[in-house]
């Protein structure tokens, strides 16, 4: 369906990030899978080219143009083109708006244009072995200590940890026995700063131009400069972002499994068996068909919501009711597109086989499937 | 999610139709399901209250406001008290279009009136035995002679059939070996013309208030003022009024979905097995959480569908699509909300009983799951 | 795929069975579906043939073959004509066992003789309004007085209650507050008692050939001679008959399945629509393999539980999961075939359409499907 | 459910499977992956272990018991320790009963002891690019020369291709273009034959521990003893071994399944979230009971066919009900199970991962769900 969420000022973004993509992404992209990592040299292009830095503030070397939807378009462009951007989107989606919302004016300066110029690498350090989604659990600490805190704790499961020059880290600086949510603090940890360890790459079906790895945190020094927002108040931060999160994940979602039918259609044309091409087969037909109809009904879903959080006003049950739609959308349509492929679909040359390895964990992170109906049915009064 | 489909006009509407919903239709509605229609009493209220002419021109009687919108709030009112008013809604949405748009001055003048003030009660005949949505292939004949056409056939499965005053009737006026296509024509045929019968009122698993009808022509003298449109072009008048026909059904679909899932969360909250309410199982939670997900996944595909419909942008590949999506997600919905009842969910005096069979027919109707993969398919290039 | 349950004594019967109802069933169920019974006469009929006495003792003029597969093999034979007799299954099948199990020789003296015969019509009365699965938590009692014990209660979703000679009732007859599974007691209530009175009909969506009734029990006197098996053992009666219960009916969801198919095949093969017949598109064929695949897969499940139960090894979580699976199969595949009828699917003069109806009940009444997999998690150790 | 599958004799190499799996596989299979082969010496461990020649006549070196059901159990040992032995099954199942039905005594005497002792490995090369499940549109040739007939041609998705030293390649002798499936002969290609080359290898999302290849036959000179079977009949061989192919498939499938519900139950009886145990949710155990229910319908079907195949009345449509139903249940259970993992279930350290991706290909190779939904139709008569 025709849609309406763009200006012409995104469809300029657009042409600007297809461009890219094309020329400086596809041709690597199966190299980078080996990899393991989006090389540190395409955050500097991508930079350089003022990707990066739209909703950075133009003093420091952004655009000034904080709006969701330039995050939309590069994640379609890449989606597109069957790869994904992941640390990136990372980095746009989930970890800026800490600094944005919260970073002070000295912070703001010391790490504004190295963001924008896509000379800082960051991530996000929540979830420790053992808590997964419940952050009120977190039990690695950060103790005063004049005008440093001592940080010390694990972390896991954190996208581009290997790589980030500064890590947003989650803190319980105190306990409140009564309201477990109370006494968490943002942290940025620096690359480089004693006691703070990479540990293990954890291997994943999918997901390849991604690390995601464990952190480990021994007596960290870190400069009360470095504390991001207001003592005891990240658990707030935490949830206020939420929605933006999972409104990420499924606009990858959305965008892959649309690239998905793209590639089935592509492929299901070329290829012959039995005498006709497998397109013609109506079983073929009416797999697409269906196909189609979901990811229609998923973007307008989605639409909706980035027209929502646009304006500011996404609720986190509608949050969680499109992540929880648009990624079990993903799932039945990259497993049914990839099904037309017969034996070539399981072939990881051929990114159908990417799409559906990558797309497993959408209904796991940012909150799983399970955790997404926790919050909808509270909002049901149930 | 909150909606923005709606001004303030449509609400004021909106007031108007909950109130005689539940005035006059829900305290009646168990008695006419046994009646197995809507009272003719009914549509003269409504046209009494302005609710049937809000499209027709004020010259006629009626708003002169043709705003698809108010459909869809009729439709929504009755869904959210658990009833439907399928044959209004099936004059409203599916058969005054031919009026409007191919009916010239004199019929204006003849049939406007009366259909604005709900005293003409209308069926369209399309599918007869055998055809089913194959309507280049019907075989009712329409053969001229002076200033009447000869009309002969059976037609089937129509909606209203048995109350009708004015039955807008398809027949074949030529035959193109070459074009199935051409060759159509629209007649209204009146109630009391000679070698007009109503046959056989067809049994239905649900849908009971409103019959459901077989009719015959034999030798019936239809004047040529009668004629509805140009000779020999209904093929194309049929075409273009299906996206708005899918489109109506689909916009039930949506609401009595929704309206299953209000109906289970009240029952659900005051049911007790085991000692807890139905509510407090997880289980119920999950489902009433898959549930609502999905109702608002269709809520903005056909919101988002019907602002292009207002805008005269719904392509006939979308409109199958809304219908597919909306059908089959009203099935899932309403089977699972079903469930919760328990036995009572069984029971016809529980409306999730009325709403299950009651859904069953809306992906057959107005076109199949199947013609609608075959319509999206197409779209695709395949 | 070949079975091997039965033996030739199993297919004779067969053939008696299909004459039956080939002959006396079919050409009147029509006419008792608009009549909500099946006709005592239908018994007398049964029981002259020695169809519903087969597991009744010689002596009392039964067939002395208590063997679970004649049952099997009489509601595959309905199944396979599309119809159901289900206050026969419900009888032979669900009450019959407490009759046989629990019923000393002078009951045994009163009774059976009339049960082989079909003159004497069962009921059996667990479920009160508000209780559902939660048989503990009944509130219908009985106090002892004399000879006689006064029962007071109400029950409901009684199958049969309308017609019922004699009805087994559940009720408490001490209260143990540490175990409320412990003092209930069976009591057969006969017709025409003081005090016992059948209530409201209650009106189904579909099972149409079969009255649920309301029962209501105010001070009925019933005689001490008429309690069955040991005074406030019932709870285990109870649970010791569930397995059969539950293997009835996915008995009935598989065969009506396979009923169900066979006539899709007949009706697509035989409608034709844009010039061809709806089987030969390759979606007709797909849906009708699947559906068959489902279909023997729970076949396969069915016979081996059938083997168990006649072995009497069958544990109740395995009955539990032969119920879920074949109850939730019969809902998917009547489904999918339904919707190769077309418009004709909803019309209650097509078997199919009475199928799919009758169908929704099976995955609520004997324990829902929920209830079913509370008693499969718990065998899993979860 | 209780089987009734296997006697003393098949458990009593169950344990010797069991035995073998824990000490000699287990400890090696993350480093197998890695390597992406099952190590030659694995085949030799086996081989003198007497795992390998249990159909294979005891003059040769084998058991002289050729009996299906051992295939079965060494599946389910396998799965049980959650790991897949996929070249031997592939050899065992697939192509051993090539060599067992249709090699001569001379290449009895010649292959037979090698294939018993794990000496020699093997490859079936039917596939060719561009052909799929097509065989009857095989391209490659083999030309008589003198004594020797000359190979040309190319294979694909060879599982084991690269480690094979013989080779069963299906060319065409000669070409009826009346009857495509005519004129197709097996010949055993072996290591170091002029023109045999080994293509690349092809990646896979999963099934680490075993190569896939392409292989290229340029001019090989094949002598005439090395031709297996009738000249002009490999169609005929090939179509009557597809039956076990299928089923060997489908045995997996099930074997995997249950074993990812005994991880998944495992797992999440011992990872607390929220302050509970995963499998104290609702949600949990109800996703466990009706995975649980899957798998026991699908082994109960499984079952049946393994005993029909054993006695050698198993139909080729029944054999495609089997692995449709079997890899679809997978399919389904396992990402269900994954889901219970949350993050981990993403990370190849656990099974669960493994097992997911090793899963997608089951619905393709051995013929698609779609090939088989083709077979089961026609035996529908459609």
């Amino acid at each position: 369906m025709r849609r309406d969420l763009f200006t012409e000022d995104h469809e300029a973004f657009r042409g600007l990030a297809r461009t890219f993509v094309e020329k400086e992404v596809v041709p690597h992209y199966p190299e980078w899978e080996k990899g393991g990592r989006l090389p540190r040299d395409v955050f500097k292009q991508m930079g350089e080219l003022g990707m990066l830095g739209m909703a950075i503030p133009e003093e420091y070397g952004g655009a000034g143009m904080p709006d969701y939807r330039y995050n939309v378009v590069l994640q379609e462009e890449a989606a597109r083109a069957l790869v994904t951007l992941s640390t990136v989107r990372t980095q746009l989606e989930v970890i800026l708006p800490y600094f944005l919302h919260y970073a002070n004016d000295e912070q703001r300066q010391r790490w504004f244009p190295g963001l924008a110029a896509g000379t800082l690498l960051t991530a996000v350090a929540m979830t420790e072995p053992g808590t997964g989604s419940d952050l009120a659990g977190m039990r690695t600490t950060a103790v005063r200590a004049g005008d440093h805190w001592i940080v010390n704790g694990a972390k896991t499961f954190i996208t581009g940890g290997m790589q980030a020059d500064l890590v947003v880290v989650v803190a319980r600086t105190t306990t409140d026995p009564d309201n477990r949510r109370k006494g968490l603090t943002l942290f940025v940890v620096e690359d480089g700063m004693a006691g703070f360890t990479r540990g293990r790459e954890l291997e994943k079906m999918g997901c390849k131009v991604q690390d995601t790895a464990e952190l480990s945190f021994v007596d960290v020094r870190v400069p009360a400069a470095n504390m991001l927002g207001e003592e005891g108040e990240a658990f707030g931060y935490l949830g206020h972002n939420l929605p933006q999160e999972r409104l990420t994940v499924a606009v990858g979602s959305v965008a892959q499994a649309r690239s998905a039918i793209g590639a089935a259609i592509d492929y299901t044309k070329d290829r012959t068996v039995f005498g006709s091409t497998v397109a013609a087969f109506q079983n073929t037909k009416f797999e697409l068909a269906a196909c189609s109809t979901e990811v229609e009904a998923a973007q307008a879903m989605l639409d909706r919501a980035v027209s929502l959080h646009v304006e500011g006003e996404l609720s986190g049950a509608d949050a969680a009711r499109v992540k929880l739609f648009c990624t079990e959308m993903q799932a039945r349509v990259i497993d049914r597109c990839l099904q037309l492929f017969g034996g070539y679909g399981y072939m990881t040359e051929y990114p159908i086989a990417r799409l559906y390895t990558d797309a497993r964990v959408a209904r796991i992170y940012a909150g799983t499937s399970e955790v997404m109906k926790v919050i909808i049915a509270k909002s049901l009064g149930l």
